[in-house]
């Protein structure tokens, strides 16, 4: 007799999925292809002459500590740099309120070994980061959907949703991974209060806070919950827990992300990550907190803001020039993507087909759809290419589009509706 | 109304016990402790030089790509370096059956998130790894318990067993954690027939395989299985899926292990992964890589067998000379670790408490017996401390002994018992 693992894999793998994600990045590893595809931050802006310069201290310096094992909760010293950055944006917290992860994607999985059981509800947005529904997959979840328009999360279906007992509400407040879309202040506000009123916590996602190219910063759930009420002079109240990540502002190959939450959450999380790797690389947080100190990445941030604003206009500017009419997409204010809906009679995975063959791609926006909708959607990056090569790759995608919408009739006013439309 | 998140943890965290191994990691945190607690390599054996060049070249060469995303499977040379080495010690693979992790104990996670459902059988050997107990506590495992003596896992006590019908057998054949015992050669065989006879699959954890310090390497479970029939001319016959790590070799700080499984296996181990980390750092990857080649790691591990070996001499012979009569102890072939037996009336716990007081520290091995015995056992790293520092512990824990043990009667032959004990 002669059982091979394959026939033991566990109930809870059978439904999952070859991922979306990487059979799409795949597709940007072409070098003729034009890819809008992927997540990817820009590799020309990585701060390269920095990293060598603290890779060569760490070693120098601190080598034997560099190359040892460490703490699960993290390297203590960018633990405090954490929290000192929230406490500027005014969420008091302190090192104690931090872990350190191997990404932002560790963190959604801890928060869902940590969690999710078996058959949770969670409120999403529609659409909504891929990576998140694929991590809370595994501890099978279930999605319910709340739809989304140009100031974000409708709070109104929050509301109508709610009373199924979601486990938590997953947020991407700035410039939504897809859809680009920011929730406004108003909605932020009536977020936390309906939050508070059912008794549901909040996750804060939010890989993309710093990377803003117009407009205001707008306050993080995290900070308004906890300016809500003070009752218990507690510093820091504990309805949302929030995620942010080194991935879009220093690189993203470090892996290194970050949670914020009340000290009891990250004492929990904490024996999930001891289980699940131990602790994350100390030479990497090392180094990366060598390369970040000092203002360097403050200073950082502000160059990559330049760089992605260009990217963004020039993207937006090539949009007009070569789209055809009946297509729409959002304005981003920030973030690495924009987000595109074609005439209904197209679907995005047929438009991919064609355009691959024409050297440019992109992401189909269904799989972002925990409910299977969205078919004529697409998400395009644009912080990854340089702008001459996204007006070539989108009027490349322009061309492919003009030809599968002959039919299409020119509506009055669509390009109007382009700056304002809803990305649900 | 508010509810905080403590108050939504998932059911299977409940029971999530606060780390043993994490817990007594910081016992060795007070420089004037003599600690043989921890499972750390010597920092002194770290190729420092050899990182920092590695660090500057991959940073100056290919720095865009060491600091992007990459693949999920791993960067590709260092997934044919491990491929190939394993092809030398007769394990016939490719690449294609390679998945680097974030550490070793990822592996031990994305097993248990792939394998395992609520309440299957796992068979462990008495004692066994605390961090994989850990992680597949997460996946709400039960395990069934296999004795063990001075040959490793008592086969006949696997055959008795294995009619609980688990989901698979975990073993560690060499030098293991935490007892330092090696599987015999005539076990490893048995093993593999049992395991064949009754359909249950084998993970093989290797993280001390190239540590052997006296005695011949014994072929690995893994090369074992794959010659015991070859009727399909497949190279990898794929009842056993196989664990190793760079943590005692290169070093642990960078985090970065290895599964070996069929094809099919590592495409389910990858999704799973992805979910979790979306992948390993890229530049800790391609350092490693970069420092491993040119057969610098094997120069490199025979300069680490010197140095371990002369500790693991170090402790025995301080062993005999400072333990009083009646405690006994294994004496390992290889790896970082021994296994010490107080007398029955002791228990370790209450050692620990005294021993901490004369600045000496060790870990209880009860946490290591998933069903609650061993009260009177203790788990002693040699591989942290010099041989001079290794002497003046051992001194130390043995004045413990004897003040706790004055009692116990010198048993005639218990020194040379000392040399053949079982861990169990």
């Amino acid at each position: 007799m002669q059982t091979r693992w394959s026939e033991r894999f566990a109930q809870r793998t059978r439904g999952m999925r070859s991922s979306a994600v990487r059979e799409l990045l795949k597709l940007t590893e072409q070098p003729d292809v034009i890819s809008f595809g992927g997540g990817l931050p820009a590799p020309e802006v990585f701060p390269l002459e920095k990293f060598r310069e603290s890779a060569e201290r760490v070693l120098k310096e601190e080598g034997q500590r560099a190359l040892q094992y460490s703490t699960t909760e993290g390297y203590r010293p960018l633990r405090e740099m954490v929290a000192r950055h929230a406490s500027r944006l005014g969420v008091e917290i302190t090192a104690d309120h931090v872990l350190l992860t191997s990404g932002s994607q560790q963190a959604l999985d801890l928060i869902g070994k940590v969690f999710v059981n078996n058959g949770d509800h969670l409120l999403v947005e529609r659409p909504t980061y891929l990576g998140a529904l694929q991590a809370w997959r595994t501890y099978q979840a279930e999605y319910c959907c709340v739809s989304m328009d140009d100031e974000g999360m409708q709070t109104d279906d929050v509301e109508a949703q709610i009373r199924s007992g979601p486990k938590f509400i997953y947020a991407l407040p700035n410039f939504q991974n897809p859809s680009g879309v920011t929730l406004s202040e108003a909605r932020r506000h009536r977020l936390i209060e309906i939050a508070d009123h059912y008794g549901v916590p909040i996750l804060e996602d939010d890989p993309y806070g710093q990377l803003r190219y117009e407009g205001d910063h707008l306050p993080s759930l995290v900070l308004l919950d906890g300016q809500r009420e003070k009752t218990d002079g507690a510093p820091y109240r504990g309805n949302v827990i929030y995620l942010s990540t080194f991935s879009k502002t220093l690189a993203p190959g470090i892996r290194l992300g970050w949670i914020i939450a009340p000290a009891a959450v990250i004492q929990k999380l904490v024996q999930a990550k001891q289980g699940a790797d131990l602790h994350t690389s100390t030479f990497s947080q090392m180094v990366a907190y060598d390369v970040a100190r000092g203002g360097f990445l403050d200073q950082h941030v502000r160059f990559i803001r330049e760089v992605y604003r260009e990217r963004r206009d020039a993207m937006l500017k090539a949009l007009e020039t070569h789209f055809p009419a009946g297509v729409t997409w959002t304005r981003p204010q920030g973030g690495l993507f924009l987000w595109v809906r074609f005439p209904d009679q197209l679907d995005a995975a047929d438009v991919l087909k064609v355009a691959v063959e024409q050297k440019v791609a992109f992401v189909p926006g269904q799989p972002f759809f925990p409910d299977g909708t969205g078919h004529n959607t697409a998400r395009l990056n644009f912080s990854y290419s340089a702008p001459e090569t996204i007006d070539e790759g989108i009027r490349r995608l322009g061309a492919v589009l003009k030809s599968l919408v002959k039919g299409a009739r020119v509506a009055v006013g669509a390009r109007e509706r382009a700056q304002t439309m809803s990305p649900g």
